[in-house]
């Protein structure tokens, strides 16, 4: 795993980004990597919210993985302050080589220099291998994720 | 399900949203409604965030539920904006009246007024009831939810 460099993304990684969103199962039916368009306008909106922390890993200069995370305030468990993960996605030519191990220990490393006291992701059923993935870093599959298309 | 109104909650309402999140069998154990101190300090980042809105629901002057909607601009989905559903409590006075089904339905209206494509939540596997409650909502449990307490 060296020279691994996560870092804050820049627009000049959107290509690359979309590229790994689009290269997976779910992502393939869901994504416009030929459009650009949406995703820049979503970029500006995630850049003017300090509480998103959207990164990428750099490995030889080249853009290699990707993952938002996101600070949530909140009331319940005392008034503890969460962390959500979202949009994991690792290249296909880095996968099964550590790479998104060290990109969620980065979100749970900076969730804790946050003042976070819990961190949270849900992840699309149909991915099987994500739940042993998960349990090895330590999360609980304690709860159902629900969504409502709008 | 007259008389009711939804709208953001003030530090007054605190007692009654830490002491509808404590008469829960999850809150019992992780609430403090005798120690209000951590849930001041929560109100005030929930306030200072614009992506929050934690509102309770009043009914004859009393505060009866509660919710907090957080607004999560992302890239994935073609840069989708989702928002987060947390914290849904009603008062056990309320209980099968109804007024779950109203918050969840305000929480849907304002994520369509936020400008958001999808709408998210988790709730504990233990709580078996809150799949058909959230079904009937048009929501689909399709993902697993996963927790990391740090």
């Amino acid at each position: 795993m060296t020279d691994l460099l996560i870092r804050p993304a820049t627009s000049e990684d959107l290509p690359a980004i979309v590229a790994m969103l689009a290269d997976d199962p779910l992502g393939a039916v869901r994504e416009s990597p030929d459009d650009l368009t949406p995703y820049r306008a979503a970029l500006a909106r995630i850049l003017a919210d300090p509480q998103q922390s959207l990164v990428v890993a750099e490995r030889h200069g080249r853009t290699v993985g990707t993952l938002q995370l996101t600070l949530v305030p909140g009331i319940s468990r005392r008034g503890s302050t969460r962390t959500i993960i979202e949009g994991v996605r690792v290249h296909a030519d880095e996968r099964r080589g550590g790479l998104g191990t060290e990109l969620i220990r980065w979100a749970i490393d900076r969730s804790r220099e946050l003042g976070a006291d819990l961190v949270q992701l849900t992840s699309d059923a149909t991915r099987t291998d994500a739940r042993r993935f998960y349990e090895r870093l330590g999360f609980v599959a304690s709860h159902v994720g629900f969504k409502l298309p709008l």
